[in-house]
């Protein structure tokens, strides 16, 4: 007689993306002629650019015909694009990754979810408050995490390392030692970055406690700041201790098309086992490679056409930041990140609660964000837009919450 | 400190495909004029039919333009797609299953590999013997399978189900009780079928003792005989004991394009739960879901055009079988499969090992196959031939067979 993964049961429901949407849904219904501007989801919304879609359409024609036909990939992705990311993400950075060291994957959320099968179950996690959910959920499902409280929103055996406006949204070192730590910087929600001494520090910690860091870096094309890395492993000693999750979602605008890759250094060990044969074993077994056509397509973001058309798109969501950044300052919001990261996090006026702001800003200004209080309870009294929408939308929702 | 999960540690190498490709390229060293044909791989080598690279040229296009760029799937795939599957594959084979039963995925390889992870730790699974080695190793890698013996090739708490010519390679009903059980039809690596009469035994045995059936019918495309059936659903009942795993690399060439899917029917409840919003969390928490133009690929294979096309691409690869068939068995030797799967079965001759017999038809016909010991110890006398390439490879290596 089979049973469930009681672990899955542990999970409480997720709430957040549904309720955003039933509370629109209801507001449009009751008034349908107001004009709702979502800047609430991350996904983006401009087109593939030009030199993607070149690239997609002679990799469709390859599969066309028998002598140029791909079947299975390599379970860790070609070897041409490897090579093209060791060289432009890493190489080109001062990093040293070798191709090898890379696999590619069908993107930063499968990978984040399953990089924690490769650990023991009684690991201790840490993670950022607030945090993308997929960190702390993944762990849970495999039994990680010991007993929610509804009441604080927390589990037993997670630690957590809140990050609020006091700290600059960069945890504290904590006080309980971890096994896994999880970063994501550029950070989503909160927008913010963190300085290469600053995570040097991190770094430096992992290796001294013996932790692991999961560092994922999917926002990294949105960083200006030149104190602020790209990749961990410009933080020396990081190819002992980090492991590196990248995303094309952001950078190429492939949430739709997906790609994605995950660096495991070899210097990575424990008791003589490398981590790297570890996640290759995971890879091997439980995934067949990722679309030949999407791997082609993801050559083109490495051309020199496609950078210089990607540097444009990621300006022009880059330009949206700004324009809501400005706005929202001039009407004497507290605001936060928005500069190297698509995220722009704000404080609440008046003391309100996420969700109190949430129905006001559709309300008023019939327009649709994300309550901080749902990625954590350090999120209460904070508020995430993103600047995916397109440039019209987002100067017209600013305009309405200027004059709210 | 972080530790490794030991569970991955108990796994043995898995040395099959490796060591084949290590003694064919040694033998190509050592014979550089020969013109080694590989029977071994289970990819396909015909291009993606015309249906469907138009359909992929199409959706590139939709992806170039803002009005119809497509960002994240839904998690469980487009509706349209899911609609159109259930239609094709499910109401027009008379079984009853819904649109939002169906789970749109990369790859049968990874839901193969993942389903397990719904189920509670110490479930007992049961496998055929020859096997699929995912099925096993995914348990493994969950700690489910208790300890491997090298000499028995065996892990102590997994129920293996011989499948041998004497039992037509369909597996008597176990004697210890299993919780779940996976079953493969048409089978790799014997390319046995089952009958729709003889399947019904297992979900009636399943619903009586609360197993679940892991039902992979990854070949289905190949069945010709009209009392094999193409889904598990055809057997009444098994809607409450059965999950369906399907795949389109082999009926429409996808191994390098990547999409399959799952069926996981809402009458599957053990305790209150259903099976159903298990893998629904499992799949918005680990997975993102699969490319737009990937799933409008998918379209094409059920549209008139490429159901005509696939068709003769299937038929292709079926001649391929039976030039296989005749003139093995011409030859003398006894042959199983490929009547209803890509795949032939033969028997070794004068009692050789499979490896032995790999050496042999590498050296005197210059011929690549699979050793059937290499999918557990019942494989062993056997060996593996596949359909998959082209008709003049084949034709003129079976010519070869037939001389040596």
């Amino acid at each position: 007689m089979y049973r469930v993964n009681e672990d899955y049961l542990k999970l409480p429901g997720s709430y957040l993306f549904s309720t955003i949407g039933k509370k629109s849904r209801a507001f449009k219904e009751a008034h349908p002629e107001a004009d709702v501007i979502s800047l609430g989801i991350g996904d983006v919304t401009q087109p593939l650019v030009p030199a993607i879609i070149k690239a997609l359409h002679a990799a469709v024609d390859d599969m066309s015909r028998a002598e140029t036909f791909h079947g299975y990939s390599p379970d860790l992705g070609y070897s041409w694009l490897r090579e093209t990311i060791a060289k432009n993400d890493y190489e080109d950075r001062g990093c040293s990754i070798s191709p090898d060291e890379i696999f590619i994957s069908d993107g930063a959320k499968s990978d984040s979810g399953n990089i924690q099968e490769i650990f023991s179950r009684d690991s201790r996690i840490a993670v950022c408050d607030p945090v993308y959910p997929v960190y702390v959920d993944s762990n849970v499902m495999a039994g990680r995490c010991g007993t929610y409280d509804p009441k604080t929103e927390r589990w037993s055996d997670v630690i957590y390392m809140p990050c609020v406006a006091e700290n600059n949204f960069t945890p504290e070192l904590p006080k309980e030692e971890p096994d896994i730590i999880y970063l994501c910087y550029p950070n989503n929600p909160t927008g913010a970055s963190i300085t290469k001494e600053r995570l040097s520090e991190w770094v430096d910690y992992a290796n001294r406690i013996g932790a692991v860091i999961i560092y994922d870096a999917a926002y990294e094309a949105y960083i200006s700041a030149p104190d602020v890395p790209h990749s961990i492993y410009e933080c020396e000693g990081a190819r002992s201790c980090a492991i590196e999750i990248r995303s094309f979602s952001k950078n190429a605008g492939f949430t739709g098309t997906r790609l994605g890759f995950t660096v495991v250094p070899k210097d990575l060990e424990r008791g003589g086992v490398k981590l790297h044969s570890l996640w290759a074993r995971r890879h091997g077994t439980k995934f067949n490679g990722a679309p030949y056509i999407v791997q082609k397509a993801a050559m083109a973001v490495y051309s020199e056409e496609g950078k210089k058309e990607l540097k444009e798109q990621v300006g022009y969501y880059k330009r949206n930041c700004r324009v809501i950044m400005d706005a929202l300052k001039e009407s004497g919001y507290e605001v936060y990140g928005g500069v190297d990261a698509p995220y722009i996090w704000m404080k609440t006026p008046d003391q309100m609660t996420s969700w109190e702001f949430f129905d006001r800003l559709l309300e008023k200004a019939h327009v649709v964000g994300t309550p901080g209080s749902g990625f954590g309870p350090s999120g209460e009294h904070y508020f995430r837009l993103t600047a995916f929408g397109t440039y019209e939308n987002t100067k017209e929702a600013v305009r309405r919450i200027q004059r709210m």
